[in-house]
């Protein structure tokens, strides 16, 4: 999969995902990331990229012009269509669900924005997609753009080993994780459960999942609202009462 | 403002803040960031800070022992207790109103997790708060701690300049933001909206209002839900007809 970034800050975006598991899957070929710089598009003599906007208010708008010459040599590099993604608290919100779909595209272009945003016709004219990391403001879209490459090249095949598996992660199906332990099995006078060293896999697979659903309900009470009917259709009978007491 | 993060790779949250308004306010002495390695802590001779789950399962869990050594020292060097903030898909979801609090605080310890988790009985003994930056899965919490200095920092007074204040920002109204337009009044033959060049103040802020209520309802109704009332307050009677329609 080949990512381009539209940034004024590449270095950022490269550096931050150099690192654990987004640095080795590019190291091993599986993840491709090209950070472009915007401010080498401008056809301004300052190397401006950014100007007032039209009916006042506070800050600066990215100008429509490097950005639009920016992703036309980016476009023509690729040589065919892709999705555009404008990271920006405007769009929609990014959920795990959504993910899956971006990993399967060989090519994705994002765009970052900075300052007050971006000239809203050259978003109009290059950008397919809309996506918010969440509803924050923050200074640019690089952090962004940088959690939606983690979050999406880790559903990328082989880029997480076999025993890392994305398979029953958080909202992988709606539910929170389960506490986890591990050595020494006292720590500070706290024991690890001792059902997790009984070594009877399907009460460990029980008392877990338990232990999902009570903290769902507590923590996330928006989230048990969705869980619920999915858990209700796939637990046998015995498990709705236990867990669900139906 | 100082911020502590305890992580296993400390340069990938430093070089990802030292850009742009973060980086500015580390150099202005508004923001002091400080990255301490948790595998500096441990006790283990090979420098090992994770191990199995008890259990079973995929992946690996960080030990209790080098995270609670590492907050130790860092608690020392302060001198007092303070919010300790575990970044965890499972933790409250990030939103902008919940930021302003945090951005009065003198000094966060934040704590990023890395492989399955952390070990809960140190996070029982040392964590106040847990956050999470959106519904998704990411390698670690370095992103997210990123993403949460970025949004709060912004609020730390003198932060952004005046000329960039935070008030009127997308969230700030549970408003999505306006369009915004830069020079050249016409590219690629698109105009910008005339009324922008109008010099109107009152129809011009009209304008815009009307064009965030727009966008707010066709893409987020979530939100607009949330912002009418507020709106409906607020508005003088004869912007609720021309605005809300009532």
């Amino acid at each position: 999969m080949k990512i381009y970034v539209m940034t004024l800050f590449p270095e950022m975006v490269e550096q931050g995902l150099r690192n654990s598991i987004t640095g080795r899957a590019m190291e091993q070929g599986l993840l491709e990331l090209k950070c472009v710089n915007i401010r080498d598009y401008t056809t301004d003599k300052h190397k401006k990229v950014d100007d007032y906007p039209y009916g006042g208010g506070a800050g600066m708008v990215m100008q429509a012009q490097p950005v639009y010459d920016c992703y036309q040599a980016i476009r023509e590099e690729i040589g065919h269509d892709c999705p555009v993604i404008y990271m920006t608290p405007q769009g929609k919100t990014l959920k795990q669900s959504m993910a899956g779909g971006y990993a399967k595209e060989d090519t994705l272009i994002l765009l970052c924005g900075h300052y007050e945003g971006i000239d809203e016709r050259v978003l109009e004219e290059i950008v397919t997609d809309y996506i918010s990391i969440g509803d924050y403001v923050l200074t640019g879209g690089e952090l962004p753009a940088m959690v939606f490459v983690d979050c999406i090249s880790r559903l990328v095949p082989g880029v997480l080993h076999n025993d890392q598996s994305a398979v029953g992660e958080t909202f992988a199906e709606d539910l929170l994780e389960y506490p986890q332990y591990s050595r020494p099995e006292v720590w500070r006078e706290k024991a690890v459960p001792p059902i997790l060293m009984s070594g009877d896999h399907r009460r460990i697979h029980e008392y877990r999942l338990e232990q999902q659903i009570q903290r769902t309900k507590e923590r996330r009470p928006d989230l048990w609202e969705k869980a619920k009917p999915q858990l209700r259709e796939k637990l046998s009978n015995r498990l709705k009462k236990n867990l669900l007491g139906e």
